[in-house]
């Protein structure tokens, strides 16, 4: 057997967590706090209630919000220079996975200097990070509790992984409310997110039962509650099982990485400034249909997960069970079906290709895939 | 819904895994380690082992080998005196729950000074306490991740629960190689104390999703690797599932708390230095024929996990298969099943029930508990 590990932040989580906020920062040592943020977080008035908390307790802060949807290397580039000017020595990252990311990047940058760049990769990072309290606000990447970071490497138009134990905040805040004012295209996309992270994490070759049992959980909670809470922006049920699910399937894949779909999406988030979720919701049943025959069992786990009625089938049939039930949920979701949709045209085939099979995520893809593997699967998604 | 939190240490898992242990200390900034561990861990080699690895990463290191099964605050106050005389920095535990909660205990009184009567309950602690990388050899008490440290007060023949999050370790090395060296019945007593774990933590009445998932997946491995585990000393798949489960356990339990089962035996073990895990054993069918009417839902979960045939059952029959699966287990790995066989008297009922009810544990049973609730069950069981 072989030696495995397991690292995930301290957790609070529940309706009004958001709370706790400045208490967090002052634990950790914070003095001034740097808030990264998006403008739809702020427009939203979650930025505002942080600020209060941080004011509560008598911290003083930085306010910037100027993350993009797959956040750009010259976006954290300026946020540093923010950072840095204004002498903040904590850092409260509150929004969707591309804020989250753009704040850990910035306290990465902020501490052990450089650009983004030279941290591409796995364990490059040699200095302590500041404290860092993560919000997300979305029910998807994971990132406030994961050893991850990606950034849009905007010279060569690929998404750049960044992978570290440093990048674990320190607290992930998880409060469901923030759910309430997702629009139903991004409930729907992050959530399709969430489920790409249970199910890849679950396949991973880096799976661990300290992961496994947080994969199935988030594809369960997903199958369940993804439809009602895309379908009513009120619904608190559904909302917190998503922001559990989410939370959950982040803590499996900061563990046990992610697969092949990740390691196509990257390249195409980088590539053609499209929604993660999204692109990961279409890739996704090629990518099963691909990998299924490396562990048929598992797949048959996940129907199972599921809710679907395969007391009786063969692993392989349960496999393809889920398979048709991951299609029929981003289907019910309205979820674009093909790449072409998003505007992917054949001659970008090749170089996505080239660079998929270089992506972190592909090391623990079940499937060996070649770059001929990677072009035949996005000719069929095409 | 309530706001909870969830924390656990980073984890190392796997056979082998104890040659991280110097690694891990330098990491944390140790210069003089203090070893906490036992006569019996010590008689198997594994503290020499553990010496080795210090000595290839240049750590010195102070031995006390002291711990006694149930450790007693008189031990930890002469524990104490060893670390600061010997001017350690650091703490590392190696052996059974006794071994490590007496290194807890010792990490908290050299930072914090003090005896360790002054801590008993919950959030008593003050400073931070030394870098403490834990090695559990028994596959039982979860200490190694818990925010748990359970002394004995001899004066009054009573275990101090003492409850803090300043008590998680920073690391848990998990090793399943080192429960090769247990004999069968302290594999059968500590094995029950991990099913205690999981049921008490799943029923608890502060169990989250979070750690529902960990309680029932850790029941799942004791019921299906307890037994061949307690057969065969070289069994190393079902070791490593055992030392799988009591992690899990362990994880969930920190976060969920327990139940009146631990509520109880903590006030016997006080009494009559008792094997923890065997009193739980007699205890745990009986508390879960009282709880049950609380939560049938999750007993019939339980009966579930034990892989009993409840398709078709009303919870509260699945409930009944659950309470006589873990009796049909004590059974087979020939635990006492009486509390008269652990030389329980009558006249010691009343003071023992007194007790029990103040136990912090008793706070999340799911079933309230009276002195007088407490006193008839303990006489059921005698």
């Amino acid at each position: 057997m072989r030696i495995t590990k397991f690292v995930t932040p301290e957790i609070i989580f529940g309706a009004g967590a958001l709370s706790q906020v400045g208490e967090c920062l002052l634990r950790l040592g914070a003095r001034k706090v740097f808030i990264g943020s998006d403008p739809g977080v702020l427009a939203h008035g979650w930025v505002e209630r942080v600020v209060h908390h941080l004011k509560q307790h008598n911290l003083e802060y930085h306010l910037w919000t100027s993350a993009s949807p797959n956040p750009k290397d010259f976006e954290v580039h300026a946020g540093v220079e923010a950072y840095l000017n204004a002498e903040c020595n904590a850092v409260l990252g509150i929004g969707g996975g591309s804020a989250i990311d753009a704040a850990k990047a910035i306290a990465l940058l902020g501490s052990n200097g450089g650009t983004i760049h030279q941290y591409e990769g796995v364990d490059k990072i040699k200095s302590p990070l500041p404290p860092m309290v993560m919000v997300p606000t979305t029910a998807g990447s994971g990132s406030e509790v994961s050893q991850f970071s990606i950034i849009v490497d905007t010279n060569r138009s690929v998404k750049m992984t960044i992978v570290s134990k440093s990048l674990i905040p320190d607290i992930a805040i998880v409060d469901p409310e923030t759910l309430t004012t997702k629009d139903r295209r991004l409930t729907a996309n992050t959530g399709m997110d969430v489920l790409t992270h249970g199910i890849e994490s679950y396949v991973s070759l880096a799976a661990t039962p300290l992961t496994e049992v947080y994969s199935l959980q988030a594809i369960r909670l997903v199958a369940r509650y993804l439809r009602p809470s895309t379908a009513c922006q009120s619904n608190h049920e559904a909302k917190a099982a998503m922001a559990m699910a989410s939370l959950q399937a982040g803590m499996a894949f900061s563990n046990a990485i992610l697969g092949a779909v990740h390691a196509i999406s990257h390249q195409l988030g980088g590539m053609l400034d499209t929604p993660h979720g999204e692109v990961n919701a279409i890739l996704l049943p090629y990518v099963m249909q691909y990998n299924c025959i490396a562990c048929p069992e598992k797949y048959g786990k996940i129907a199972e997960a599921f809710g679907e009625p395969v007391a009786g089938c063969s692993s392989t049939q349960a496999a393809k069970r889920a398979i048709e039930a991951v299609r029929e949920l981003a289907d019910d979701l309205d979820i674009p079906t093909t790449l072409s949709t998003l505007g992917l045209r054949d001659e970008q085939i090749a170089i996505l290709s080239h660079n998929a099979v270089k992506d972190v995520c592909m090391v623990t893809n079940p499937r060996d895939m070649s770059e001929d593997d990677v072009a035949a699967l996005l000719r069929q998604a095409m």
